[in-house]
């Protein structure tokens, strides 16, 4: 496969700590909701599964923001949950419910009958080729999955849960059974993702939404070492040889960011708990950082929003020399975008975020 | 009011970083759903509401885990709920569901028609001084009450929130507004808690339940600062003399372990998520801890909760020569103790802290 020259690189750059003309920005979830677009495409498509399995409607949801805000990276449109599906789960969305597992994973016998087939995610793997030729180079295409241990929450629990006490009750029962349920999904999750590289994409981004439910013994036990063993097994390049950055996202996992630097992620994606100026003080230059605004912010009025982002960007400081490495910072929000989000919010972010990162160099 | 003479002080003792004999243990929730005598005495009363409002079950039910397990605190039978109640919002639980107001404060009209009726809450404060006498001295009791930041979150949103977009949005649209509605909060809950010392607590616990949603800049600049208005006006004895410990609460602040030293609380309580070795080196002698075993962790079997509690109490560190003060540690869980706890775990659980804790000194 051959595709367009990249047109805007600003997003590889930056999580590679290269120096940049602006500070980068794209948003989690920006393919959603809260675009009247993307609820006429889900429309058409009859439901959420049947946007992320068919790659036109994938491709035509992923671009949209693109269309709307001049934002630096797309993000392939599809779910974290799709890996236990095709170890054969049986995934649904309840109509104004989260996913939901037909089968669970609870003892022996229903952790040995999963098999996962690579092949069956072929449309995710055509939706990434799908939109990296209709991007046509304009920005880079982020790949992605869920952690180990945020899949295997969903598939133990076989869905959402307040308490995670059937996934923890797992851990602290049968130790043995989760960490061969982490080292089938983090083989799983690394193969998902490498095919998502073969098929065009540019950066890859591994989801732990659920890290932070987590004790601090359990989660340096558990789930920083399955990431690990995810990103362990990554290419570092795509087909053309361009570094492919991993980033690596820990919801509530601000307490563990000394700890990540060595998770073999580039980037480490930041939740808006976090003081960007404290988290770059203590990265150092070890690692780029991406986010991290509360997604309520865009609540406020866009003068209020511009102003927000504009002390972000000073909080995480000036860019160093264009000659020496810096810690690169992509500006996110420090979680998925609300369907209930003003869109002249998200206009106000990014232009303040171009504008206010230019005037820092 | 005179009330016997208190037979174990070691609670007491380790939240205000004094040697102790062994290390004090006590469960938030410990009067729940998980013992069947709790569940037949909430048959008597009807409700939850029906309990916390008659000061006769509020008091058999504080005193059941006592009878059960040699713990080491009462903590009063109430809810954090209870002060807005008292400012006219009409609180109510409905079955299976949790907490509702029949009213929320969401402008400047619904904020000026806030009354505080202190008086309103007497059931309370003679539910502490029943307990205090039927305690006869056993261990102290522990007063309670939500912190500002977290009853704000109740106020605005009327109940439980995932995203807690409409307090959010209050606090980054009218910053104001959320600025004086945390002063009238703050001003109540320590005259709410000072009315409790009168009637008998020993020591005082601030839960900020929610704090740990906020973004840094905002827990910086609103929850912290009202969790720290109320401590600067409790009382520091009780009518005995005696020093009343004040704790306080954060759950998902462990971020902001090092901000809150400074918050006025003799004691800190901490979530699952921290280290406790690491956050014991971080505050020093400046404060004692209380906490901060996974609840989740009751789950294991009883062998695998006592080991986990001598790790716990091993990662605190020896306790130092009983001549100096030495940082405290009272322990505790992370959070709430579920109601599906089997309840040989918990015994379990006090157990090993009693006798690992006199080993280690």
């Amino acid at each position: 496969m051959s595709f367009a020259p990249l047109q805007n690189d600003t997003f590889l750059r930056a999580a590679l700590r290269q120096p940049t003309s602006h500070t980068p920005i794209w948003l989690m979830r920006q393919a959603g909701r809260y675009l009247p677009e993307y609820k006429a495409t889900r429309a058409k498509a009859g439901s959420f599964m049947g946007l992320a399995t068919h790659p036109d409607f994938a491709t035509e949801v992923t671009l949209q923001p693109l269309e709307r805000f001049p934002l630096d990276a797309a993000i392939l449109f599809s779910d974290i949950l799709t890996v236990p599906d095709a170890m054969g789960l049986g995934l649904s969305f309840g109509e104004g419910e989260g996913p939901r597992f037909a089968r669970t994973v609870h003892d022996e016998a229903s952790l040995e009958s999963l098999h996962f087939d690579l092949e069956s995610l072929r449309y995710v793997f055509d939706a990434v080729t799908s939109i990296r030729k209709a991007l046509n180079g304009r920005v880079p295409l982020i790949g992605f999955a869920g952690s180990p241990w945020t899949l295997a929450c969903y598939m133990v629990e076989g869905k959402g849960s307040d308490d995670y006490r059937a996934v923890k009750t797992l851990l602290y029962r049968r130790p043995d059974l989760m960490q061969r349920l982490l080292d089938l999904l983090a083989d799983a999750v690394a193969a998902y993702l490498n095919a998502q590289i073969d098929a065009g994409a540019q950066a890859l981004m591994l989801f732990d939404s659920w890290g932070g439910v987590l004790a601090h013994d359990a989660y340096q036990r558990f789930a920083l070492p399955a990431s690990r063993r995810v990103l362990a097994q990554l290419k570092k390049t795509g087909a053309d040889g361009q570094r492919v950055p991993h980033i690596l996202f820990t919801k509530g996992g601000g307490l563990w960011l000394g700890d990540m630097l060595d998770s073999g992620a580039d980037m480490l994606g930041l939740d808006w708990t976090l003081d960007l100026g404290r988290a770059r003080a203590q990265v150092g230059d070890r690692v780029a950082l991406q986010g991290n605004l509360d997604p309520m912010l865009l609540f406020a009025p866009p003068e209020v929003v511009a102003a927000e982002a504009r002390k972000l960007l000073d909080s995480f400081g000036r860019p160093q020399r264009a000659d020496g490495g810096w810690g690169g910072h992509v500006f996110n929000l420090g979680h998925g975008i609300s369907q209930h989000t003003p869109i002249e919010s998200v206009a106000a972010l990014v232009e303040a975020v171009h504008a206010h990162s230019r005037a820092l160099r």
